[in-house]
């Protein structure tokens, strides 16, 4: 299935000289969005994880349904003053300034092998916070998974050799 | 199955007199999350939607898994500025102030039947904006589902007797 025909090229979003990958169509399309599902959990099945992590926003499109067709447990990973218990809270890089990432305390332990998924690898930032989360608590980052990765943005970098699968890469 | 007990109670979040619902315990335990996801499917079904829209951000917590059981396209509603193509915008009150929601214009239309699929319904602010959005377009709303409502704020009464189904009621 040619998944990445349901993928808008948008230029200049959100600013101009920015090529933005729009998922909507892609979600629009049951049959597909079910199919990108299933060969996301084909990726990232190999690597035994036991928690399904997923960042706000985008990452909620992915991450909630990947853990359930895997049976595993789903964590958000979200925006300070989100969650209402005791967070790991930290804090990556913006364009411009710094925003802060947070997951509940108690959500992940050393005993955990995490799947982090998004639904884009650009820079990094996002998955490199994630991965400071789990060091945090002595978890285990069984891999990061994307359904598109941005290869010029070179996000690989920050990540240090850790396990990476992404459905497109471009 | 008792899903209730897996929603943490947690007073005071995020200010003082407020009674949060924290909806992370039950989404952490794969069976209850997907029994949620299959009854929230079973509310639903008799409306017959032909789309499933959800809101940001927790909307998208059961939106796209619903969608997905129930082999219908998920349309994302979101905060002004995440949405690349030509959108319906509406405004709702917050506390303080106002903010924004977006669909894409192309996502929805007249032959639609819409379930629009949020986690709680309290004071209805947003259920109400999405609802606008389909009026704009002379969309039918099939219905409203929630994972809770809220009885006490009275949010039905701003949905103007709109079919509104809920797994919960508090």
């Amino acid at each position: 299935m040619d998944v990445f025909k349901y993928i808008a090229e948008i230029p200049d979003f959100p600013k101009k000289g920015i090529l933005f990958y729009d998922i909507t169509p892609m979600m629009a399309n049951p049959e597909v969005y079910n199919y990108t599902i299933d060969k996301m959990v084909e990726l990232i099945k190999p690597h035994n994880p036991t928690k399904i992590l997923g960042a706000e926003s985008r990452g909620f499109f992915f991450a909630p349904a990947i853990a359930l067709k895997m049976g595993l447990p789903f964590v958000p990973v979200r925006k300070k003053g989100k969650l209402p218990r005791e967070t790991i809270d930290v804090n990556y890089d913006l364009e411009y300034g710094i925003d802060t990432l947070c997951v509940h305390k108690s959500d992940i332990n050393k005993n955990d092998k995490l799947a982090i998924v998004d639904d884009i690898l650009a820079t990094g930032g996002t998955a490199e916070a994630i991965c400071k989360m789990a060091d945090e608590v002595d978890a285990e980052v069984a891999c990061l998974a994307f359904f598109m990765e941005l290869d010029f943005l070179k996000g690989r970098n920050r990540l240090n050799n850790r396990k990476v699968v992404s459905m497109f890469t471009n």
